[in-house]
């Protein structure tokens, strides 16, 4: 049998489309799919040639496809809806309540989101960026006076890409402290994060995940070994408990999982919101 | 008039809800909110209390409260929506058809994206950034030939933000080049980029953007003068038309669309799908 497709159209990037569809069909269990991502996707024309590429894939399938769109011109919307496949468009079901409810028409406009409040939080996540990058291994300049948050952890235990991921979602303002065996011996708090304790978050993850990771950068190393991976991650978990450091197991969670978290735990105010 | 508030409240991180929420409501001009994300919300007894929380913005503002709810739990989403609010929840509304649509029922059960696929997804994303870690700066080691994509451009043209988005995002192998006064003065390509100048992506830049940009990092020097952000632009976008790379003005985008628009336009594949 012949896998279904799921295209993703949006007069945008397609990145609300796919997240939309991607938390949907992960409520079915069992079924494949191919994806297919059409951005840009802004007249009557381009419309027409999505059609035609979708009425192509149900012909070839014994499936027919499956389509999330986000589209916000009526015209443009309405090409789409004639393909041969189950249209779900985000816009069409929720701009009709919402006109209600706010007592206004809506823009039915695409490319909404630029103007002075965008280039403001991009701004926002550009310096938030270089902020993490900046403040990433400890060494060098730092500014934790000037973080959000800093993150805590043995190495290889997801404190890079969290803060990265906090800077460019959220523009939090990230820094990271890799614990080094050096600060596992001493047993205290560094000296250098000791004013800031408050602003610290630990991070930990299970000793056979962090060996395969730390596997694959050095293999056969000490620094790779399970009995180095347990004394380090043993001697962190000694020490988040010791200081009272809120911390979280990384090895179950995805990136955005890890940065909602601490957000949430932290009452960290975003940079970029509405 | 009191502002009126948006909560996003979801089961899972909350991203969904709040991308979600945040197109729609670029659709309408001029209203204004604060915004409160609640997330990881599993349990009826938490959903109760997201209620009387949403019930007391109610009360103390003139505007009834917008709730974006992504909660897959039929029992917690039920709660949610005997709030005081306009309740607009994305599984409520696009479950069924996709159900009917698969001849399946859901798993009506939140934290779905974990297990081996996100393990894997998580692992593509940390290399990813990694990799864009080590080949961001032009020196050093470099790895152009495992890059999917080598974006190059002037210094603060968006480079280093746009490789990591594409890393943390979609797991895309990015490296980036920064076009250096003598790589402008030589004027050819740098002999570094030519086994690879299929993978090569310009980023430009509108000068008086730029000049602003660079004069927050280097206030008053001549690298943020306007005849050096001048000269070194146009040298830039001449070295992309003498060489056939296709090229981005990033002035009005956000990160999501600089780096959308170069995976459609070099027909990247993502490394991390459904």
């Amino acid at each position: 049998m012949s896998k279904r497709t799921v295209f993703f159209v949006s007069d945008q990037t397609g990145v609300t489309a796919e997240t939309m569809g991607h938390s949907l069909l992960t409520q079915f269990d069992g079924a494949e799919y191919q994806s297919v991502t059409l951005p840009f996707i802004a007249t009557v024309s381009q419309a027409a040639e999505v059609v035609q590429r979708i009425d192509l894939a149900a012909r070839e399938s014994s499936l027919r496809p499956i389509v999330f769109a986000t589209l916000v011109d009526d015209p443009v919307r309405a090409v789409v809806q004639q393909a041969n496949a189950l249209v779900l468009d985000f816009f069409a079901a929720f701009l009709g309540p919402l006109e209600a409810e706010l007592a206004m028409p809506s823009a039915h406009a695409s490319g909404r989101a630029h103007g002075m409040a965008d280039l403001a939080a991009y701004t926002a996540r550009i310096n938030a960026t270089n902020f993490a990058l900046a403040n990433d291994d400890g060494t060098g300049a730092r500014d934790y006076g000037g973080a959000d948050v800093v993150l805590i952890g043995v190495s290889r235990s997801g404190k890079t890409p969290t803060c990265l991921y906090l800077a460019l979602q959220y523009g939090v303002l990230a820094a990271n402290y890799p614990l080094a065996q050096e600060d596992l011996d001493a047993g205290g708090l560094p000296a250098v994060l000791a004013p800031h304790r408050k602003k610290l978050f630990g991070l930990t993850i299970r000793p056979d995940r962090l060996q395969q990771i730390r596997q694959e950068r050095r293999p056969g190393s000490r620094y790779a070994s399970l009995p180095q991976v347990e004394f380090e991650l043993r001697e962190a978990l000694a020490l988040f408990a010791r200081l009272g450091v809120p911390y979280l197991d990384t090895t179950e969670c995805s990136i955005e999982e890890i940065a909602s978290r601490i957000l949430d735990r932290q009452r960290l105010q975003r940079r970029v919101r509405l």
